[in-house]
């Protein structure tokens, strides 16, 4: 079980991430994430969700690349294929709000993963972002070109995106990538709260007050991120980004040890 | 007079706001504000006018509960009917600057009142912002739905009003629901300095660009804000939200206290 | 030559910017950086390239007043005239990334100047920046009313354009006018490494990176800023802006000096 579900209340769920060694986002964890995202919704009287990792370094490291061509993909059109994107946009669009706690490395997809969420509070001492698809000869294809911008300004997303580099929290929450950045030792205490009083308020007014504000701000398009991922599984077909994967690979990407815990510096 | 106007010069007024014991926005709020605004409208030499509290606990405390159905209201339409969500549209519109200088408590239809400026400028230590309506089975009906998040992007504008908390104003200008945060000592010379340079300048150039500033951003839409109104005084006669409301009145909300100063704790 | 190109790699250049005594954009700097524009463009393999300021006083300092009529101007809807919109406009859409490290004055069209450039970089201890138009009875008609409340909100936009004052790094990053501040100490080494990183990418993933972001974020409009560079110009001719420009002139403008280094408390 990559996701373990935690009930705190019949309205407050909490989820914890394991996908040892590093948590990527691999065929399996999207397949387990539909399932997760298809319990949500058959709770009528969720409200509040929220998503940790069982690892401090890795939230979600990224994807996986050795089986990428077998994720789930799908046309996305109606909201209900299996893919990524459209599990993002049942996120967006859910009658419960979540969450993401962020403790460890979110890059890639796992920083795509986390921009899907309602919000994002992160640890300040143990917290890393990235979008370092551009050290692979490719480009974020899991949404990060729809809509990372919508949350930092298009400058700094492509600064982010263009560098591959990684960020701490304090500079991701000035970016506007996160909400907020805490010390590790606040953080759980600050979103726990946050949850339990949301947990105490009206359902229907939850779901009116998500409602309304996806019908009055600016949403990415779903069409656009397909088309983005589909030009971003061609990319990798690529000779160079054959080579610039299988060589991090050969160094150690996908197991636990420095070329995860610090990227950057390998691409 | 709950507005108390000071003529700094032909072009530059102060308005002190005082409505005790804790500054709600109640009809007679509602109504001296249009009078105020026919007035400022009236003075075609002004360039700049400030608002601030005479109470420095309370800048305004929210839209006052008793007799919420007995608002201003109007189609809207026209810009020109007499309830809140036109006031807004004309203080946007208005051929001179509108600042907010604040101390105190801003909290629903308070902070939507400041959101409807072009500028907003708080104190570190005295200045608190919320939208806690969802702490009365309600959400906020006043533009909060419509404007905070083109301050602060959607996932902040999301957390704000999803958990009806409490902010500071450091955290309110790190989110940019203010434009910044000075310490109390510092707010009066600043604000003060910034209104006497726009007065120094042109009438005509500071009209050329709020209109153009006007015509090039995204602004609410004033149907929208309308619509949002008439669904929240729907939900004010809604079971929930009469005994919510119930409770916090028979706790002192409305009067100088605990509640209205910790509201936060009591939602 | 005002632009002085240093040839790091072939996919990397540095350029910088000399036109004594402070840097002012005169018609021979419109001309010479298009003739620039066409070198970048004519250059298949550049990927990255990094403006630089020869006077760590002034990056750009504003537009040249006493000549300002012999800009060159141009209908700016094919993107190729020779106009400063048009050239922006090629900064925004080429093929390589652009990136202002800013020390010294940045004011007025010199503002501008920046705001068309991908990412932008500033030293804490030298950089200032402004729109000080208001201050001569005119308004930023370079893309300034366009373009900044893009990056910084439109509260931010509007405080800054109305009030003419200058703005240090820190305050620039935290409202989104630059990307980051970094200590005088730190500019060169983080511009250097951001733009090295980039340069040892793939050349095709930069454009495509760049082209999908520019196909999904909001863009300026360059008819709007076309139309407000013709009511600019317009305004110059009146007679306020006429004697506000003189007395300026008279008191040093344009030549080093207190001034050219203190512009905000002379307008």
């Amino acid at each position: 079980m990559i996701f373990t579900k935690q009930v705190i209340s019949e309205s407050y769920w909490k989820v914890s991430i394991d996908n040892p060694p590093v948590n990527v986002f691999d065929p399996e964890f999207s397949v387990q994430l539909r399932d997760l995202m298809d319990q949500l919704e058959a709770n009528e009287q969720l409200k509040v969700v929220v998503f940790e990792s069982a690892n401090p370094d890795f939230y979600v490291a990224h994807a996986e690349l050795v089986n990428i061509f077998e994720f789930p993909k799908g046309e996305g059109k109606t909201g209900l294929s299996k893919s990524w994107p459209d599990v993002a946009k049942r996120l967006e669009q859910a009658p419960f709000v979540s969450i993401a706690s962020i403790r460890g490395r979110a890059r890639g997809l796992g920083s795509e993963f986390i921009q899907a969420f309602d919000m994002r509070f992160a640890s300040k001492e143990k917290a890393v972002f990235a979008q370092p698809e551009i050290g692979i000869g490719s480009f974020p294809g899991g949404g990060g070109l729809e809509r990372l911008h919508l949350l930092t300004g298009k400058a700094r997303a492509l600064e982010i995106i263009l560098s591959g580099d990684d960020y701490d929290a304090d500079t991701a929450a000035a970016y506007g990538w996160i909400n907020r950045a805490f010390t590790d030792k606040e953080l759980d205490a600050f979103v726990d709260n946050l949850a339990r009083r949301i947990a105490s308020f009206d359902l229907k007014i939850i779901q009116k007050i998500k409602a309304t504000m996806n019908a009055r701000a600016v949403l990415p398009k779903n069409e656009h991120i397909m088309e983005t991922q589909v030009a971003f599984f061609a990319s990798l077909t690529e000779p160079e980004a054959r080579t610039r994967i299988k060589a991090l690979l050969e160094q150690g990407l996908q197991t636990y040890g420095d070329v995860e815990l610090n990227l950057a510096k390998y691409l």
